[in-house]
């Protein structure tokens, strides 16, 4: 709990392997995890991409027999299950007209407070999901200024930068990391990409990837939590993760008294 | 030497401790160290920021006293020593009216190609120079395009990401990194930056550091060449470091066959 005598805020990430097409069992596990994470004193609990759904389709038609708008159950459930922390959690989105997106719900004990919509798409998931077409909403919840964004979105340092200056303290990031080579002892790359904007942005990071094999699609299993000074708080590879982090940091962006993260970009050039 | 049957470009970092108001000493070791980079087969060879003139400056008399121009003796020595490489080092420029610039020159064997002045001067650097008012070039030289930053500008990902879409496949980039603390077994910070620079944008990135202390400033010296795929390749913390690059895969930035480094941006939102 945040407050004026314990100002860090707790934050969860529950890394699990969805099974692909199993909306009710998923759906059951994501409420389960909110319940734990909840239970251990959470202020924000992250569950990851496509939570309610799995990832690796074999065609359209299954996965929009697993999409669900922001009216389904499953939020009202994570609300319910929510006491004081926020949820954001991905899902399989049905929109008007039936189109598909790969979205991110922000749910509190009063309901969806935003739906945000994947606006990178990786690979395949072209074949599957419209993009979003409006940025991430910088929501204030009671610890303070949160943006969701999905996965691959990460890696475009323009939208990590945009949120900042929006004003977002955390950056929420659902995510399903496909795992590739990368050298020994080094962490996935995508953490990388998520030290080095919590780094130069000042804000914290927390990435709740996913588990498994699906379809013979191995993950990376990477959840990390990263600090506004850009070094990881903690990580998990399975379960639930619980750890504090500090967002005070993330409200001043002066690096010296004559040095600042923002005020020394050269916006007249670029 | 880059050629078709060995396409890898040798890259070569001399991390050295310039002295203080020591032009003329530190002017004859920069020549020494390109030609021992020369003699070691380099295509590229990157010298650390203010190399002929040191850091931290008394008073900006001081640093003008070691200010030089374009014209100086020194590189004109470089380009008589580079053979067929490309040297890179940073030096106290004085402009037009005295005005004092943290410079990079840009030199081969015809004299010096370019010269850039660093745009985010870090902390007390804003005491002794003025920003620069241009963007980096992207220079086409014998084994690729390259592009000069200095230190504190890579850690602006507009900029990295500018001179790749500009078609910079290798960033030369003369740090003097100020050491500061990290956890243990972390790389520094800057490092972190450079790689996610790179991975996110596919270029390679070499940055050549300072060691030593100077009037009680302690320098990283954390001289790093980062790969394409944003993993380093090389580090040093003294001397000559040679190691050979491929600047091949900087020329497609294709991650899958439905995704692209550059084509997924989503320029219509940011």
């Amino acid at each position: 709990m945040s407050s004026p005598a314990n100002p860090t805020t707790r934050v969860a990430c529950h890394t699990s392997a969805p099974r692909i097409g199993d909306l009710a069992g998923n759906c059951d596990r994501s409420v389960d995890a909110v319940r734990a994470a909840v239970a251990a004193g959470a202020d924000l609990v992250v569950l990851p991409e496509l939570v309610t759904s799995g990832y690796v389709f074999a065609s359209v038609e299954e996965a929009a027999g697993v999409a669900i708008g922001p009216d389904h159950d499953v939020f009202t459930r994570w609300a319910r299950a929510a006491g004081d922390a926020v949820v954001v959690g991905g899902f399989c989105e049905r929109g008007c007209g039936g189109t598909l997106f790969n979205s991110a719900a922000v749910v509190d004990r009063t309901g969806v407070l935003a739906v945000y919509r994947k606006l990178h798409l990786w690979d395949e998931e072209k074949r599957f999901f419209a993009a979003g077409d409006e940025l991430p909403p910088v929501l204030d919840v009671r610890f303070g200024r949160l943006a969701p964004l999905i996965c691959y979105d990460l890696e475009f340092p323009e939208l990590t930068r945009h949120l900042a200056l929006a004003g977002a303290e955390v950056l929420a990031v659902p995510t399903n990391w496909p795992l590739g080579p990368r050298p020994d002892g080094e962490r996935p790359p995508e953490v990388v990409i998520a030290m080095a904007a919590a780094r130069v942005n000042r804000v914290v990071v927390v990435c709740c990837d996913r588990t498994g094999t699906e379809r013979g699609q191995r993950w990376t299993a990477g959840t990390t939590v990263v600090g506004a000074d850009g070094w990881p708080v903690a990580v998990q590879d399975e379960g639930l993760l619980v750890t504090d982090v500090d967002l005070a940091p993330t409200r001043d962006k002066r690096l010296t008294e004559r040095a600042h993260l923002f005020e020394d970009r050269r916006t007249d050039l670029y």
